[in-house]
């Protein structure tokens, strides 16, 4: 078993998501990436073959990584009680939300890690996130690449991105925010699901296509990085707006 | 063919020199790796399988670095015309000679590949660079790994390698947000009056004492940099809910 130093403890609280992985040898790489840098919790969302011999073998010393990792059904159950989710992507075309670079994610996701679980998620190799998968990321994290060919291997992407966690784990890390809890995926999911249910029937959103809109108030609350307090006042609004007004005679 | 932007032209005075490397995957995940960061000159020395149908498969779209790669006899032939050498180690007990970590490591073949041709070598899978070969070498660089598993998959060392070069050499600034506008001072200010309005209308605001409510808000859509569509929806969600609900008996 890999006990990270005291130095790099926010990496035990990081866990790797592969969601949908094809090729079994790149679930291997992965652990070996990972292992190499000091990560050791890696979950699978529906890979097409684990375990595997591929995987095995090109685990090479990883075997440990490998044996203990989660096989989940969905990628919600992969990101449960995480504070932060990040997502990589490739398709700066898909992306209203800001973006962060691959070593200003790392250490945003390493500063976060000090207080709670973090995931961060790739897809599959040939279609990467869906927008479904991508809609559960707070920060979509890119890696400068040669825009003529910017397809990094599975195993590659995962090692550059271990290699970022730790040297930002290494390195002192950002700010923190106080004693702030921050909202956890499901409390977040709450509120988005309160904040639908409000707009539609205020006559706001149309029921029957919502979502350009939602993903509109979902990509302002994940660049905000919600508290879990901030969550309880805007529900709370939410509540009293939707109360019956009924003009108070004085 | 991959042409550098004049920003990373260093990159094309760069050469990624593999010597004796034993499996041809990791040649063709090598030259994958070097292309997604717009490098192209691969040189190897006495490679067991080249070409091969393994290295082909795992260049994926980089089949035009494998075409282009040098075969050569022995290093010092690849390192004809540098005028610095770096070699990748995970050995410390080897070096005699201080090493430079990865990222400031690239950065110096990068700051020299501005005035000459400059190499940088990675040696076999499983015995890495010789003493002789690392005599060849100006600059060892060491990659910050596990101390209790350290072996990268060569591959994956490649791209990493190439990924730190590539920033090095092009400094990409931070994340931009795209053509989406920011709001203004005073978009923003109008939201929180509007916001303010509301929230006392509908009761959920002490309008005595409205400021520590107000204050989390403020808080909140500060981190989140808000844009202009943003203010107008949140603006528009605001004028709904304010909407009477039960018709007024006059």
């Amino acid at each position: 078993m890999n006990s990270p130093s005291p130095l790099i403890r926010p990496l035990a609280r990081i866990r790797i998501v592969l969601s949908h992985t094809s090729h079994p040898g790149n679930i291997g790489a992965a652990a070996r990436a990972m292992k190499t840098m000091g990560l050791s919790r890696l979950a699978l969302v529906n890979p097409k073959y684990f375990p595997d011999a591929e995987a095995d073998a090109r685990a090479s010393g990883a075997a440990d990584v490998l044996e203990q990792a989660v096989v989940c059904q969905s990628l919600a159950e992969a990101l449960r009680d995480t504070v932060m989710v990040a997502g990589m992507t490739a398709r700066r075309r898909d992306l209203a939300l800001p973006f962060s670079w691959a070593r200003q994610g790392a250490a945003q996701l390493v500063g976060v890690a000090a207080q709670g679980e973090v995931a961060l998620v790739f897809g599959n190799e040939s279609s990467g996130l869906s927008n479904e998968e991508l809609s559960l990321c707070h920060l979509p994290i890119m890696i400068p690449a040669n825009p003529d060919y910017s397809s990094l291997n599975l195993g590659a992407a995962v090692q550059l991105m271990c290699y970022e966690l730790r040297l930002a784990a290494e390195l002192p890390g950002e700010a923190p925010r106080g004693e702030l809890a921050l909202a956890t995926m499901e409390e977040i999911e709450g509120l988005h699901a309160h904040l639908e249910k409000s707009a539609i029937a205020s006559g706001f959103l149309n029921p029957a296509q919502p979502n350009r809109l939602m993903l509109r108030f979902r990509r302002l609350f994940a660049r905000a990085g919600l508290e879990r307090e901030e969550v309880s006042i805007l529900r709370g609004l939410l509540t009293t707006f939707e109360k019956p007004k009924i003009r108070k005679k004085s």
